[in-house]
């Protein structure tokens, strides 16, 4: 008889996943970025001069440079963060990841244990959110606009705990290019949430993933940099910046936590291929890259917002970020998009639904949308058939391409 | 004031980790692979056939395979396990993951809470214990010898488990070159233990992480092979045949387990660049570059074997194994090797100390030597060096270089 793995697992998992079958043809979902922005010839060009020139090292866990990664990639970051963040730190305060979801998984299992809080935006990437839930912790939200987490809000709130008797076990922010508003956090926000954690003495985890990708070139200091007192455990990606598929992500972080982050990253190290080709392609070729990636996403962001003024009008709501790889939209509150990205799905157009991203009690108006990934006529032609799915479920949008909907 | 993240971390934390320094000068831990085996023109030259023909598809996460990983490499694997280890398989079956330690992971957080009971080899991979004493599962040790396994001892041990009303979460063995002691457990005993695992209705954990390292080039069917009610997990390694800083191992289960650990895996897959790589090179050359390894491997075991009988003579004990990259070396019971590791790391000599990778009483009389890694010449430095340690520190061994030493 067949063992049954079903009546052997323990009761408290996630649900099962089903076999993957294919991505939907209009793929509005998942940081998947844009495909003809990839330099493939420059970045095979520079694996090829690292793996000639070290590749003898991948016989050695970790190369040469031990459990916090491989060592140039380390040096790029320390650059890199200090001209673009404004950041100060040493090799010895960076741990390369396999992706920035191994540095959130290893920050929380340092700092959080079930029945704890956490202070996050109450609008949010899901992933953080599933964890949270997953990890039984408690998420005390405050409201996000388009200059960041509203720190006012956040002071209440943190008096509010404190007269609870609750020390939150950090504050989560996503300051550069929020995830899902794509808002940039004021300097002046900054400060005020620096000094209020400094106030209740809480530490702060700044999730700096899209902060690469703003249209102006620019971004404000991470909170990192502005922090004299250790505090902010900063996390990034070239997910965002290279290609998700690599998986290389980065912490950074006060040695005081790092001895711990290492000892619960049982991996035996991230990959190390990865990394190397990382460190010989941006150390020659970031800047160049991003700034033209940048010009890509835009035009995109713009196909996107054209596509929605002409197909959903006045029904859809929306601030255009100044940067990022999605939009963060607001229907009317007759429409709920958990049953409209269902219909849409199964009509082979992913989006996300607002309320696996937001904790706000509008989510469900809400829905997201990833541009970087589907191309100029494939975002244009699934806007399209969004807002005639949503007209037929919901009666909106009334009008598209200018005209009236048939009824 | 600075803020304190060792007050900030869960009490229940591992302890910290020092940082990273340099390998020592004679490297007998971790499993490190032999440098000059590594085919890294061949490698580059995989790798830049791959990127050139598919590397646009690295700005998707998974690529275009999903979450179980990249597609050729399974199919390579469904080859190669059948090919090796009459394994039948379909891709469906198999999760690449970050080393085979992700698989290991994966498997107890599926199967196993604090207070449940496995069962394991007395002498056992270090990495397993670990993760088992801090997962706070309980571990009952069977005696190996030669022939792998005890079945014999098995069968008591479930008999008692049965009889106090135990079901273990499962059977955790390493049949194929065990780790430390490198032995081959016959095919009466995988059957022996096989028909115990359905008569107790238990899984078996099959790690098979070494198993193409048999000098002879043959090794007995996988136990996922024999079986036919679906009850074996069974997980491999590119570490120690390619390379280990690539990161990338392999789990092969039956779906109703898959769907489960496909929901735990939450790191949005794992590195691809080197899973294409991988399936690029090892689909061409994986037969012939083994062989190669093994050739060389062997060579570096009789460097070993013999300086360890020149400076240790009758000191030392073992069997040496029919393949692998480790010896498990026994000394007389006044020698206590978590003493002799301490102050041989001091010297630059780097030795597993047999408790942490045994269950059994004798435990601190062992030590592993990993073989692959070091040169010729430091195989040979590096024993003679640790004799010397070990004279002056237990009075043992006596002779060396077929002369008395010093006293």
């Amino acid at each position: 008889m067949k063992f049954d793995f079903r009546t052997a697992v323990n009761s408290d998992l996630p649900d099962a996943q089903k076999p993957w079958t294919a991505f939907p043809e209009y793929n509005f979902v998942g940081g998947h970025n844009d495909a003809d922005s990839l330099p493939i010839d420059e970045i095979t060009a520079a694996c090829n001069s690292v793996l000639l020139r070290e590749g003898k090292t991948l016989a050695t866990y970790s190369l040469e440079s031990g459990p916090q990664g491989y060592l140039p990639l380390r040096e790029f970051l320390v650059n890199k963060l200090d001209k673009y963040a404004a950041m100060q730190c040493e090799v010895e305060n960076i741990l390369l990841t396999s992706g920035s979801l191994q540095a959130i998984d290893l920050i929380n299992a340092a700092l959080l244990k079930p029945g704890d809080t956490v202070i996050i935006e109450a609008s949010n990437y899901g992933g953080v959110i599933t964890r949270l839930n997953q990890l039984n912790v408690n998420m005390v939200s405050v409201p996000v606009d388009e200059c960041g987490m509203c720190t006012e809000a956040l002071e209440e709130t943190l008096d509010q705990l404190t007269s609870q008797g609750i020390t939150p076990g950090y504050i989560y922010t996503i300051p550069t290019v929020h995830n899902p508003t794509g808002s940039i956090m004021s300097v002046a926000r900054r400060e005020h949430l620096l000094a209020l954690a400094i106030k209740h003495d809480i530490a702060i985890f700044e999730d700096e993933c899209y902060a690469d990708l703003v249209w102006s070139g620019t971004r404000p200091p991470a909170l990192y940099a502005m922090d004299s007192t250790a505090r902010v455990i900063h996390i990034g990606s070239f997910s965002k910046t290279i290609a998700p598929a690599l998986r290389v992500g980065y912490l950074v972080a006060d040695w005081s936590l790092m001895g711990y982050l290492l000892a619960l990253k049982t991996d035996a190290g991230s990959g190390a291929l990865e990394q190397m080709l990382l460190a010989e392609y941006c150390t020659a070729k970031f800047d160049q890259h991003v700034t033209q990636l940048n010009k890509n996403l835009q035009v995109k962001l713009n196909t996107l917002t054209n596509a929605i003024d002409r197909e959903f009008g006045s029904t859809a709501e929306y601030h255009s970020p100044p940067g990022g790889i999605f939009l963060w939209v607001k229907l009317p509150s007759v429409i709920n998009t958990s049953t409209l990205s269902e219909v849409a799905a199964a009509e082979g157009v992913a989006i996300n639904p607002g309320n696996e991203w937001s904790l706000q009690p509008d989510s469900t108006q809400h829905l997201r949308l990833c541009f970087a990934n589907p191309s100029i006529d494939a975002i244009d032609e699934g806007v399209t058939k969004l807002a005639a799915i949503c007209h037929r479920e919901f009666g909106l949008p009334l009008r598209g391409h200018n005209q009236p909907r048939d009824t």
